[in-house]
């Protein structure tokens, strides 16, 4: 195990920590709505989000149990946000993380409200410590501005929108990486910098925006280039809908190019942090080279 | 007019200027999603929730601006689960105040867009002014635990799972009734009594809880007795969907002697708070007679 991936590990596990422990406060009445909720928050999945925010958390001196909250947060948005789009009426994925997607499991009406109930508890838990103060506030509601009609939920209905359009408009495209997946990745990212009053918040901001272009273009890559049992979730469906992707715009071996450069630029706005960006500049490199 | 219907109104139509100034903030990219939000809002209704929570505030002396935002947020969360409810994968509504629901418009995914977008938007809306202190924190979190897992959501599962139950068991109705429907009657009444640090806490849950039934318990006599034309939705589905109804339970006659005890139990809570509750007492009158 090299040291980033021990390191990556000990970060994961601690968020696995704060999940276990509220699981207890997803035990509610009926069961089959309890059950649901923790269905999908337990197929695991590499918790990027979670591990960022601790990492960018470190770098500038932020204790990891004044993020517990805003990764709990996050990751629960996250999952809502891949119950609602794997449902039949959206992408109609039957597999997620290699297992039967929520709705496989417990029918479309349960996967809906399964999807409703973790997007609004995640603010049930950023509200139960907003007493903490107007950092605090200020990096809740950054989150869920980053969740919602200007941020992903606008990404995932261009998305749609632009479905089996003709052409690819770069544009577009650009709207769709930058709302649909960079925005859950600059909430984890700014947290910690918005917690500190914004510290390098321009650079980071700018490195989270580079970072989530990359993690939606190597997601795109992987549709053409992956595998099932790597992914756990099928593959060549972009394409096979006409969906916007990089692949269809720069081709495969320039949306290689494309990453290269886009990781560049990351390691390039990490250099303006004081401090051991060691991590990140790794994480950079996981995220160009992961085959899942 | 009556008193009653003139004073119901200039509610109303305090709350529709809220929301007139609201809808700018909705004109997001793409515009299906703006349309697709602002649409099931414009649809209207009675907007009962804003209209208690500023009758209440009036008993409790708390004035209107101060509520605006929470009654806002309050209907969003309401025209969400109208949406999702609606949705072909749930009720599959084609009709919802007498117009085609969002997905006949729309399409299924982007009315799951929508209602998710709405949601989100609520909480987005209160995080905006939580630094107005913690009773504003505890109204917007009190709201937010209505609408969630342990309010509405674990009420509308409870609602799926005992559809085609061949017997009607007490427990399951109230749990239903309550939580499906009363919880956001509470959040209404409940608002203006936290943020007056509690005043006359338990006589006003005690108040909306018995509201909150009569309100679900009016809506199952409808849906036998009601028509197309006045309720502006589908009649007969419940019962043809083996919903859980009242009128299943108590029988069409018994649901009304049930509903004037309901009204009953109403009146007695509201001797309780200095002032005059005459509105409040004649919108449970509203609410016992109503048509739609």
């Amino acid at each position: 195990m090299t040291d980033f991936t021990a390191k990556y590990k000990r970060y994961q596990d601690a968020f696995e920590d704060v999940l276990n422990r509220f699981y207890d406060k997803l035990n509610v009445t009926p069961e089959i709505l309890a059950e649901s909720l923790k269905y999908s928050l337990k197929l695991g999945g590499k918790r990027i989000r979670p591990v960022l925010m601790y990492a960018v958390g470190d770098l500038l001196g932020i204790e990891s149990d004044k993020l517990d909250n805003f990764a709990l947060a996050l990751e629960l948005i996250h999952t809502y946000s891949l119950i609602h789009d794997d449902l039949p009426d959206m992408d109609n994925d039957d597999f997620r993380r290699g297992k039967p997607s929520n709705h496989k499991v417990f029918g479309a009406d349960n996967a809906i409200l399964a999807g409703d109930g973790l997007l609004n508890t995640a603010y049930s838990v950023l509200f139960g410590e907003c007493f903490k103060g107007d950092g605090y506030i200020s990096a809740a509601k950054y989150i869920c501005d980053c969740a919602g009609i200007e941020g992903m939920i606008a990404g995932q209905s261009a998305d749609l929108l632009h479905e089996n359009d003709r052409t690819v408009d770069k544009d577009v495209l650009d709207f769709i990486y930058e709302h649909k997946t960079a925005k859950l990745i600059m909430a984890a990212v700014m947290t910690p910098s918005i917690l500190c009053g914004g510290k390098y918040y321009s650079e980071l901001k700018a490195f989270a925006l580079n970072l989530g272009f990359l993690f939606q273009l190597t997601d795109d890559i992987l549709d053409v280039e992956g595998s099932f049992e790597n992914l756990g979730k099928s593959i060549g469906k972009d394409s096979a809908e006409g969906k916007y992707t990089g692949v269809r715009l720069y081709g495969l071996s320039g949306s290689k190019v494309k990453a290269d450069l886009l990781a560049e630029n990351c390691f390039k706005l990490l250099e303006a942090p004081d401090g051991d960006t060691a991590f990140l500049r790794d994480t950079v490199n996981f995220v160009r080279q992961r085959i899942n």
